[in-house]
Parts: structure tokens; sequence; C-alpha cells
């Protein structure tokens, strides 16, 4: 498998796709712009959603669910909201199909909808229609409501995962009485995005704030965690908007103080989505195929007998059997492949292709000395061990390969993050991809001609770092400190 | 609250969407036939997601994500399935808006497809298009893959959980290489579903033959498991459809078997819906409000402190606390409320109405006795008990609610299953609602007249039941078992 693996120098984009298809993660429907997520890319995304779904309960959060379709009218609401997504709606005008004798099945003309539906491209339209319903008094508040869903967006060029028409996503709604606690909410759900991304996902993100231009449509202010991907290009893995009172003046929602004054209440929305697996990809796996950290990884540890016969196969099942147990006694996932019509060095190139953690060959002669021969994917490296203790030993390595993958990814982020002074300086680097640190004059104008001279976006206004005054590389106007500017997927 | 909840003598039906209201569980959106699945709905459909989801796992299945919209063209590919969906679909014909200097944001004409997408009424069509690049060979089956996902059936008069247009489930679709083995499948996943009623839902189920008339659109043969409500209409709890090789043949699906020949593959599909909230409420539920079988509870007990200043307060607090960590220690999910800006009384009401299915109380004299007061909420009685051991009494508590539940569900139904002999009985019995079982010579005339006389649908063909000859009891005709007839959700 790895042997027909594009490499990573010679095409990355290549690369990523042929590995999203060969590791069996996802494919291309004949639906333009849809994919179809199989079962091994399917799994990884059921651990990362467990993790997140424990991360929003442990925060107070209840998840619902609302409808696919979006009135029209919903959307003309919020007039930067409708601006947004306008151009990429999928648009439900009919209700029936019928048979007709020379066309075959054809849409009936008769069952045209009033008004037209939208399929959601996100939710703020009719959650908060329906909050409004919800929200009459203080105490009715904070509501903080998550929902799992698919969502719509019409894009015309398509990456698995990255950006695809449908994708999978949560999406949090939540409803304050004030401002102040609607930007605590913000932030406290960028720091779960944090923790989220740099424990599960093992990749280190920078917090920070979008500029207008990169706002969510009809948020005040956007959040967002940016990654840096192997091939120096950035990635936006989640966002956290805080959305003031748009959404609440636009749908009437309000609600009476303590004071019994009617006032709109605060909003904030933030979400991740199925690009998150990109992420990973993009952010671990090397030329022999997938990498995963263990935390999000299907299954953990693969464990394959080696035998000559049928005989020997019986004996390596009795040895491993408590060594097994012991592993998932420890909540470690484990898949025992004794499936003889498949050899051995097939099952090697298939667990390492696909990602698995670690991998726990034994052979007649483990058995004789009482040892397994375990193999870890990061580094690929293989070990003898005494089979005494090994599932701590098994344990401690999962832990290990979590933490190395990160070190490493923070690492490449490191090495490929600099400061540049002068946009003739900036306009060399940018071609060797990573983060740059550049003073911003702060407007539009600005971010928009480096855009188009370079393909380059302003990626966040980092949060937490330390105020550095400057001139804009670009318009030589002042700059209250450096943002972060990347080509980005 | 539940002294607003009409009886459910008075008007069941009323009943139904006054308690699914009240409870907070839905409620219609503005979308026609679209609801809002509310966060204590919401948190009972995650259970049961999860409860199934282990099952589905532990018979070998793995789950994956195909896209919502169909190509109209596949529709058609199949006859009977068409024909059975084309009346009630959601038809995507644009992907844009714009906006309008006279009539604000309108549906962009030049954005019009080229073929229409269908939102997914279930997804057969899409999954066999797909599975055809994935199944070359013997080796490659079976196939055992589960979806959990939202689809759509414009459906003309909607009852919150019952009949939505758009509804949440999952469809397991299987490819196999035998007719035997795929009708093995459909019957495995139909017993799964048996399980998971009667164990889970506290709901004794039926299992049996649907007739060709209702039969699902497409299948060769569908299994069901048909519950009775209380008000002595049926309701079919979940399906699992044997579909022979129609659609391997749609979408020209071969596999090469062991022989090197090459064969069409053989499918099943099964699903479940949010409709078995509905199930739920119909089953147990009463004119206090909502009845909730311990294992899908969202929250099992419920913990009141009854204090008249906050130096009680915290007292009881270190009073309870060891209890809490106890039963959480078991597994069992406990809310502690001591928000004491409501009332002990109002929280009874509330907790009794939301179906908890166990409210634990404690006062000042509890705490010098020892004692708490524990409720039960399917039979409502109270009882004092001591302190000591209290987790493994509420736990053995929760065990015999569960089965309460279920046994009462039983009589219930055992109650209202009966024999009929004539059609002049059957029209007078099936005014009193309930199964009954009547002989029917195995005609769609027979069956089409008796719904039409009567509103009662065959159910099922019951599998298992003895075979009893007898003449129908409209036609006269040689039958060779009896089927079960009601009026039905």
């Amino acid at each position: 498998m790895a042997e027909q693996l594009t490499k990573r120098a010679d095409d990355y984009a290549k690369w990523y796709n042929d590995l999203v298809l060969k590791a069996d993660l996802a494919e291309h429907s004949e639906v333009r712009g849809c994919m179809v997520i199989k079962p091994h890319g399917y799994a990884i995304w059921e651990k990362m959603q467990s993790a997140l779904d424990g991360m929003f309960k442990a925060t107070g959060h209840v998840n619902a669910y609302f409808p696919i379709f979006i009135p029209k009218s919903y959307f003309a609401k919020e007039a930067s909201h409708v601006e947004g997504f306008a151009k990429e709606c999928a648009v439900v005008t009919h209700y029936r199909l019928k048979s007709d004798p020379v066309h075959g099945v054809v849409v009936d003309p008769e069952a045209k909808l009033e008004e037209e539906l939208i399929v959601r491209p996100t939710s703020e339209t009719i959650i908060w229609n329906t909050y409004k319903g919800w929200i009459k008094s203080y105490r009715d508040l904070p509501l903080l409501i998550n929902q799992w869903a698919n969502v719509v967006r019409w894009e015309m060029r398509t990456r698995l995962f990255l950006r695809t028409t449908e994708f999978l996503w949560q999406e949090g709604h939540t409803a304050h009485a004030t401002r102040q606690e609607a930007i605590e909410e913000t932030e406290r759900m960028l720091e779960v995005y944090r923790v989220f991304a740099e424990e599960w996902l093992a990749i280190p993100v920078i917090k920070g704030l979008k500029t207008e231009s990169e706002r969510f449509a009809g948020a005040v202010d956007t959040y967002c965690i940016e990654a840096l991907m192997q091939d120096g290009k950035a990635l936006q893995a989640g966002t956290s908007h805080f959305l003031g009172q748009n959404f609440a003046k636009a749908f009437d929602v309000l609600y009476t103080n303590k004071e019994n004054k009617q006032e709109h209440v605060w909003a904030t929305s933030w979400g991740v989505t199925t690009r998150l697996i990109g992420a990973l990809i993009m952010t671990h796996s090397d030329d022999h195929g997938l990498v995963l950290p263990p935390k999000l990884a299907p299954v953990q540890v693969a464990v394959i007998p080696i035998s000559k016969n049928a005989e020997q196969l019986e004996a390596l099942r009795a040895y491993v059997a408590p060594m097994i147990a012991s592993l998932m006694s420890k909540g470690i996932t484990v898949k025992f492949d004794d499936d003889d019509s498949k050899k051995p060095g097939w099952k090697f190139a298939e667990y390492e292709f696909k990602g698995y953690p670690v991998r726990i060959a034994i052979g007649p002669r483990d058995m004789e000395n009482g040892t397994v021969e375990v193999a870890r994917r990061d580094t690929l490296e293989k070990q003898v061990m005494q089979v005494t203790d090994i599932a701590e030993k098994v344990e401690h390595l999962l832990g290990h390969i979590q933490d190395n993958l990160y070190q490493k990814a923070l690492a490449m982020r490191e090495n490929n993050t600099r400061a540049v002074n002068s946009y003739a300086e900036f306009k060399e680097e940018i071609e060797k991809g990573g983060f740059l640190l550049a003073h911003w004059d702060g407007t539009p104008e600005t971010e928009a001609k480096v855009k188009v001279e370079t393909k380059a976006t302003i990626r966040c206004i980092p949060l937490g770092s330390a105020p550095e005054t400057g001139t804009c590389m670009v318009s030589g106007n002042p700059s209250k400190q450096r943002v972060i500017f990347a080509r980005a997927y």
C-alpha cells in the first residue's frame, strides 16, 4: 500500500488525496462535492464526537436538534448573514416527484413550495427563531445548547474532509443575559477547542481573533484556533463567535431582566467539523501512510500471531489471551487478527498504513522466551519486550506516542513561525510556507492587497501575545501588534 | 404542570401532544412538518442511540456516512422503490440565492441544477451505488454498515415524533454473498430490535412479517416489531428488510464467488427512528406526566434537599454527599437540585412530570433519623428508607421499575389481544382497540376491504406462532394461520 502512496515531497496535495482514499477514510460520491465517509474515517469522527461531547457536557451544555430546512425569509433577517451564505445554498423548491410517460420520473410542477426552503448552511436563524419562544425572563438564561448535524454549503472546489458541500459538525448556540457572559462563553468554548486540538488531536494551535474580512457572517467577533500543516499551510481548526445582539435583534428575542426591563439577548455560536479529520491527517501522517494519535485511533493496538500451522496458532491464542484481556481491562482497544487467510506481512503493511498506533507481533520463539515484539507507528521503531506487565508498558507507550506526536507537530510549527519586518521579506518568506508574524495597519485594504499579491491571509490576531508596536509592513502606518499571516486551506 | 395535562381518558391524542410539549420533549417548528427536538427529548434519543449502537457493534457492524442528496435518476433505477417514495420527496433544484432590488432575497434562476437532487427519504439507492465500487469478490463480503442520519419524507399530516417530515434514525445496509446469509442478517437485526424494545424501552413487541401491501418499497420481505399503545392502537416500532438482489440488480453490484463466477449481491436494510420516543411515551406515561424506563431516562435519580435556611441546606449537602457519590459510582445518573430559588413542591412536580424514575427527598428530620424519602415515578409510591446501603437499594429499585414497566405493558397488551372468528365480531371488537387475531385468505383485496371498512390493517403475520388452519373471516377461503389486525399509528 505504502508503495503506491505519492510521497509528500513529490506532491503534497496528491499524497493527501491518495492517503484518504487508500486508507479507506473517505471517497467522493457521485453527488457533486459530497463525500462518503467510510467506516475507518467515520470511526475517527466518532472518537472525536465522544471526546468533544463530553467536554461540552462538562461545561454545562446539552444537545438538541433543529430542522434541516430554513425558510428563505429567515436568512434575509440578518443582513450580513444572508450576504455571507446566499451564494452557497442548496434550495428546496418542490416536495414531490411524479412519473412522466416521456421523461420518466420528473419533478411534479404542482408540488411547488410557496416559500423555498434552504438546506441549513448553519443554524443561527432557525435556532434564534426558536429561542424566541423559549426565552422570556432572565431565569431562562443562559441557554447552553449544542447540535450535532450535517450542513450544506455549495462549494465549487472541494477536497475530501477539508472542503465539501455537505459536512458533519457540531454547532453550539448559546443565549446570555449580558454581553460579558456571552464573551466569556465565546472564550470558554475557544479554550475547549484548544484543549481538544492539543490534547486529543495532538495538534498545537494558536488562539486568536479573525479580522473583519474573515469574520463569520453575522458575528461581532470571530475567535479561532489556527494550526499549521506539514506543507506549511495554515488550517482553521475551529471557530467561536461572539454574535452580540445581532440575531436577537433580527429575530426579536427579548428577555425581562431582574429590574423587570426588556433587553435583547446576547449570543454565541461555535463549531468544529469533519475538516478536523483532514487536519489530523495533514499534521501527523507520513509517506508510510496514516499516523493517528492514540486517543483518537479507532483501534489502538493490533495483535498479530505468526504461526506456521493450526497447532501453533492455537498455542499463540492461549499465550496472548491474558495479555489481551489485560490490555482491554485498561480501556485499551485491541484488534486480535488471527485470520489465517492473510499473511503476517500483509497485516503489518495494512495496520501500518491505516495508522494503528501500536502493533504487537508474537511468534513461537516469543512464546519460548516470554516476549512479544512491539512496533510503534509514529517512529516505526520495533522493540522486543518481556510479556510481564505488558499492558502497563503498552499503556505507557500509547501515552508516549500521543505526547511525541504533539511535540513533533509543535517543533514543526515553531520551526516554521517567524517574524518578518518588511513586505519584501514577507514576499520571499511566504513562498517557504509557515506562519509569518508581521505588523499590519488594521485596514481591510492592506489585508486585501496582501492576499491578492501573495495569496496569504491574516489567519488571526493572536490572543495574549505581548503588545509590540511597530509599523505596517505594507503601508508603513502604525501597528499595535504583530498578526499571523499564512497561506491557508 | 400535571393539572394542565389533558387526561388520557378525555382525549388521548391531546394528552399525547400536551405531554410532548409540556414535558419539553419537542415542539413544532415553523417549517412545515419539521420538529425541534428539545434537550429533554434529545437526551432520551442519545440514550437510545448509545444502547443501539453498542448492540450493532456487538453484532459486527460499523458506522459510516453517505450523502444527504440523491440524484433523481438513482430513484428511478428500482421501480417499486421510486413508486413508494416519489410522492413524498423534498427536491433541491437550485444552489444559490441572490439579492433582488424588488423582491429581496430570491432564488438565482441561473443556479439551476442540471439534475435535481432528492433529500434522502432512505439511502438504499446512494448506498448501493457506492457499494458497487467496494464489492468485487466474496472476500469483500459481508459488508455490515450502519448510518445515523436525518431523513426527509414529505408528510401531509404530522404528529410530534410519530410522523414528521424530517426525522432522525439509523439505517443499516448490509451486503451478503448468499440469500441465506442475508435472511439470517434480516432476522438477526429484527431480534436486536426486539431485545432493545423489550429490555430498554420496556415495550413488549411481536415479531412478524408484513403483508405485501405494507412492505418496504423495494424489499422482498419486510420484518417488523409491532407494539400496542395504551389507547389500543398499534405502532410499528422497527423494520428489517430482506431486499433480495433487487438493489444489486438495479445498481449492477456483482461479486466474484469462490468458484470464480459473477453473482449479484444479496442485501438487507433495517431501521428505527425518533418515532420510538413517541412509542415510549404512549406506552408508559400517565395523567401525571412522563414515565421513563430507568435505562433510558436522561437522569435516573433526582435528589432534593428540603431546608428552611442556608445553614440547614449546608448540613443537608454534607449529609447527602456520600450517598450521591455512592450512587454515581454504580453508574446511576443523579441530579442534586439544591437551587434554593425554587421550592421543593415545585421541584417534586417538575421531576414527576418529566419522568425522573426515582426522587429522593431529604429534610432535617431525615438527618436526625438517618433516613431519606424515596418516591418512585411508576407507581407514585413513597417510602422512608434507612440511608445505610441506599445506593444498593436504589439500584435494585431502578431495576424493579424497569421490570415493572415492562410487565405492566405486557399485561396491557395481553388483555387487549384476542382471537376473533367472524367479520361481524371483528367489526365490533375493533372499536375497542387492541390486537385482533383473525384468519385471512392472504389476498391484498381482502386486506384492502378490511382497511376501507374498519380502518384496521394487518400489522403482521406473526413469526413462530403455531400453525392453525382456518377460514378467512371475510371471504371464507382457506387460511394457514391467524394474522394480527389493528388500527395503527
